[in-house]
């Protein structure tokens, strides 16, 4: 990594607005600017001021007024020498100021560098580095505050606390085998367990947290079921407020399972329409069929769907499928769909037909296609979700990569736990223990290769 | 126009960014965002500094880390006190903090609001408001030239000018008004023809400068025109860079006029792709030829393609259709395609056709398939479009309002001069150049009713 160059991107939206800003940073960021500006000098202003001036080519061509915003170093967001160039929102002249400052000397900078050298200049650790692109991605108020609170440092500050733990146990453990040839066990093992299983308690924790975690980043998913033709697409195209899914009233329209996402209340949902189940002999219907019942054993929540109107034999058995397919069937919504079509004898039987199947739950009646009954399902999608709500102090992983390193520290832990119960010697335990600190230290980036520290910054946008 | 309320708007290109710009302007600016703000007390900032803080909502929510950049009045763009919000780029973010904001007192600012401020707090006149939403529209050198020379006022500046001569003019008429009862003449009626005449021919200039500033900013039409299949579509795609147009071997493909646009070295063109001239019997191909004719009368520069391996008995023909729907011959590029495919004698065969029908005209010879020659065919295009280059003294009119404004002071004029020519009495020329003077503000806005306000500040982005 160049971190000698200095940087500079759009680091606004790409496109036309009605200003946009580009970034430059490094230690060159004054003299490099410098150059193509116009206005007052920028090495005589204070950090942290706004200047009206302009931009202006080597030929002495205005490529636009701007105001330039300097902070200086270490006040920065990366910690180097920082300009936001604020200019008119045409492409023209983003794309212009870039040419002038790339030939100055500039370098354009890639997806992702300045986060990364805030990093690197110790600005904020590898785990906050990552729930900046979190945040950024945040479409929810649930993904937003725990990419927030990440990016603020609770998940670092955790790890901290995690690795003092260790530290107290390894210091305490290697006092042990300072000694170890007057066989005297200075530290109280049963002390030792007790600490190793707190240890473990807390990292298994963290470890958990992220099937809630990632269901919260990537939405929590739910799959609509039924046989053909219940209006399963429809009720997909409802709750989106869109035309995602094709639909007809040909059965067996959706062959493919569509998804999409939408957030109820502040928490992101994955959709997931299915081909509708029955007995068919096309070949593609059937892999889609096959796809659905896959589908289901990965969603959290189930909305089955019937036709109120046309009450089918097959329902017992396409019910069967679904509950065998379905971990848990509490997770099953029973919905009673063109509930505005259908007479008061079709509303009963469908009742009873759910009933003799999920006699505890509370069947709803709907119109996907006139939107009546959407708000309840709505609320009752958002009651099965039970993600924690507003415990701020709750810290949740939602980073596959922190989740893998999680896993392998809650090993590592274990096979000290297992040592200790054993009674095996001192530096085979204190080894584990060293294990379970790398682990927790690859997510703060402590100890993180420089080819996985690329691999990390390159999945952020340019400009950030 | 409801100046009183603050106005907010996200500033930046819509879409998730590293970072967007919320901008919010307005005499409780100040007050407003204080509401939502975590951090140094606003109102206690200097004006052009920028702080790092929190936006926070009422339920101690805390939205993001923000830098908000304070300027105050009179010193922002808009004339008002004005604060900038620079958030993270999530489209979740952004939207929250316009939320948070409207929920705090703000209005979500119309398009082009903060550009109308600023014109009814005299900060610009109305041809430099609407020349910001040139230049954010800009998409070629050319185009940005003329916008940006325009925002600084060069145009206004000329009106000026103008205006002070008419008054000049008004003042020396008006002297003599006053004394006609003594039938004495005090303004040598030649001296104020040749003032009027100078007046005349300026206003003049400016008008027919619309005809360039028009094709500057929308670009300069460049028709393909030729026989069925030699390859037009082809190169439009190759100018493109692109596949624009649908290609085919079967003649007749392309069917209706496609446009595109391009930038060479600095200049915007609009090409014109058009239906292959032939005799046919398909009703729509038919429709097509005869659009293809209309286009060449607006075209500024005609591409005659014609393909050297497939030489046809009726080049003659279709080149004297050609040559009759083309307004000046000279602007004829002959060019003749697929030469790398062809043999000397077809070569020699096809320069031969073309002089026969344009004698002084070069014919290039290119292939449009394997992009060979297209550079000598770009710099030919550019040399026959002829846009004033680089003399940024030259007032160019873009503008059709401003074009529509020129023309009734010009005709104003006219009819001043008319009068002094035959012996009208003083009142009746005063009269039509009190005329021309108010068209002529109708351009800068000193006297444009607010309904027209209202129709040119809504071709603005929101934001700005």
């Amino acid at each position: 990594m160049n971190t000698d160059s200095t940087i500079c991107a759009i680091s606004t939206a790409a496109g036309t607005g009605g200003i946009a800003v580009i970034r430059v940073s490094g230690k060159d960021a004054i003299d490099i600017t410098s150059k193509v500006w116009q206005g007052k000098p920028i090495g005589q202003m204070p950090s942290h001021t706004a200047h009206l001036g302009r931009i202006v080519g080597p030929d002495g061509y205005v490529v636009d007024e701007v105001v330039l915003t300097l902070f200086r170093s270490p006040r920065s967001f990366t910690g180097d020498d920082t300009i936001e160039i604020s200019c008119h929102g045409s492409v023209w002249i983003q794309q212009q100021i870039i040419n002038l400052l790339i030939a100055a000397g500039c370098r354009m900078a890639t997806g992702g560098e300045f986060t990364q050298r805030a990093f690197l200049n110790g600005r904020l650790d590898l785990s906050q580095a990552e729930a900046i692109a979190d945040l950024i991605a945040s479409s929810s108020q649930a993904a937003h505050r725990i990419a927030f609170s990440q990016m603020r440092g609770q998940f670092s500050h955790r790890l901290a606390q995690l690795r003092e733990q260790l530290l107290e146990f390894v210091s305490l453990m290697e006092l042990e085998l300072d000694f170890s040839e007057e066989e005297v066990e200075f530290a109280d093992r049963s002390r030792l367990l007790a600490l190793a299983t707190d240890i473990h308690t807390e990292i298994s924790r963290l470890e958990q947290s992220f099937a809630v975690g990632n269901a919260i980043k990537n939405g929590i998913p739910v799959a609509i079921v039924g046989e053909t033709n219940v209006g399963k697409s429809t009720l997909l195209n409802t709750l989106l407020h869109d035309d995602r899914a094709l639909v007809s009233d040909i059965h067996g329209t959706t062959r493919d399972v569509i998804e999409d996402t939408i957030v109820i209340a502040g928490t992101l949902f994955r959709l997931i329409d299915t081909a509708g189940i029955r007995t068919t002999s096309d070949v593609v219907e059937s892999m889609g069929i096959e796809r659905t019942f896959r589908k289901l054993d990965q969603a959290s929540i189930v909305l089955w769907l019937i036709d109120a109107t046309a009450p089918t034999d097959d329902i017992h058995t396409t019910f069967t499928r679904i509950a065998n397919a379905t971990a848990d069937t509490t997770r099953i919504v029973p919905i009673i769909n063109k509930a505005d079509l259908a007479t008061a004898n079709q509303l009963t039987a469908a009742a009873d037909a759910i009933a003799s199947h999920l006699p505890q739950a509370q069947s709803l009646q709907i119109s996907a296609k006139s939107a009546i009954g959407i708000d309840t399902l709505q609320q009752r999608i958002c009651a099965l979700a039970a993600l924690p709500q507003n415990d701020a102090n709750e810290v949740i992983v939602t980073n596959a990569r922190h989740y893998a390193a999680l896993r392998s520290a809650r090993q590592a832990i274990e096979r000290a736990i297992d040592g200790l119960r054993n009674g095996l010697s001192g530096d085979f335990v204190s080894q584990d223990i060293r294990e379970t600190m790398h682990y927790l230290g690859e997510i703060t980036g402590e100890i993180t290769p420089n080819d996985i520290l690329g691999t990390i910054f390159s999945h952020f946008c340019i400009g950030k």
